[in-house]
């Protein structure tokens, strides 16, 4: 089947709301068979994540009330994008925000797609190695801990399900592959 | 630090639009400090996703057009819960439309938080194995591919980022860890 029997063209689109985070759009479409529906789509900016590697195998993570879920959750520094920034950029200067670490290496691991269905939010994957740390600057309106989690711990957390935001259970996953696992089949 | 000196408390919450996949709150919270701030949140249903593994390690995916993409993706077997439905029977259901495949064994692998930050989505994740085959019963409107890809290409595709889908990462990187490298440390 090729690729583009699948394409749906746009026929309209309107932007329903546009706020702080969130715009969204609801469009017309023409499917593959010529019918028309509509999309829903949240258009974001994008965002990067980093996973920071200390030299002994410890995790930098945050921990930060997450309102859609009412809960505090544990994840890897990351932040949306800035205007103009470049996903590297992004990841270095929410890392430093956050965690305050300056890392010496920052290694791209790939991107994710978040809700692909209907989200166009792109998130840039990285490694941070080597980290300094100098003191972190958050945002007047911004509540987070910052926890040096060993290795293996947080391995279990995301194995077992305790830890279940997407970027951090990919951005780990690999991680711990690449470091690990690369060369067996 | 107490979790609940992060703790962001209602105030007063607003549907901004309600449509057929995504609905749109706008709620006035409580900061920690005292301060009053927005929070736009996506509220969604939740879905289901699976890896269906092959006797002969194949693994069954699907590959659509994402419109928010504008192109067509690869993902694991995957779908929205219907009202009332229950994580596993959404997930058996989803397979079945998607693919034909009925699993004789459905394994939970715990649930991933796509976006944590602004929608409440719950994806809960399942292996799918000892498959059999009927004929996929898809939606009038649904268009997709079904390919059965051997696990190393999956696998290659997952590392290197060929395939960005989050739901396919988390899920194919915990079965691989969970069939392969549990007990190494």
């Amino acid at each position: 089947m090729e690729n583009k029997s699948f394409t749906e063209t746009k026929v309209s689109s309107e932007v329903i709301f546009e706020g702080h985070i969130v715009k969204l759009e609801r469009d017309v479409v023409t499917l593959p068979n010529g019918k028309e529906t509509t999309r829903e789509v949240i258009r974001h900016k994008g965002a990067a994540c980093v996973v920071p590697l200390m030299d002994d195998y410890k995790v930098v993570v945050v921990r930060q009330f997450r309102y859609p879920f009412g809960k505090v959750l544990t994840e890897i520094p990351a932040g949306k994008m800035d205007e103009g920034e470049e996903p590297h950029e992004c990841a270095l200067r929410e890392l430093k925000e956050e965690t305050g670490i300056i890392p010496e290496k920052l290694v791209y691991i790939g991107d994710l797609y978040p809700s692909p269905a209907y989200d166009d939010e792109v998130i840039h994957m990285y490694i941070a190695m080597d980290l300094k740390f100098v003191e972190p600057k958050l945002d007047a309106d911004e509540f987070l801990e910052v926890v040096q989690m060993p290795y293996q711990d947080l391995k279990r957390d995301v194995i077992i399900g305790e830890i279940c935001d997407a970027k951090t259970q990919a951005a780990f996953l690999k991680t711990d592959y690449m470091l690990f696992h690369q060369k067996k089949k």
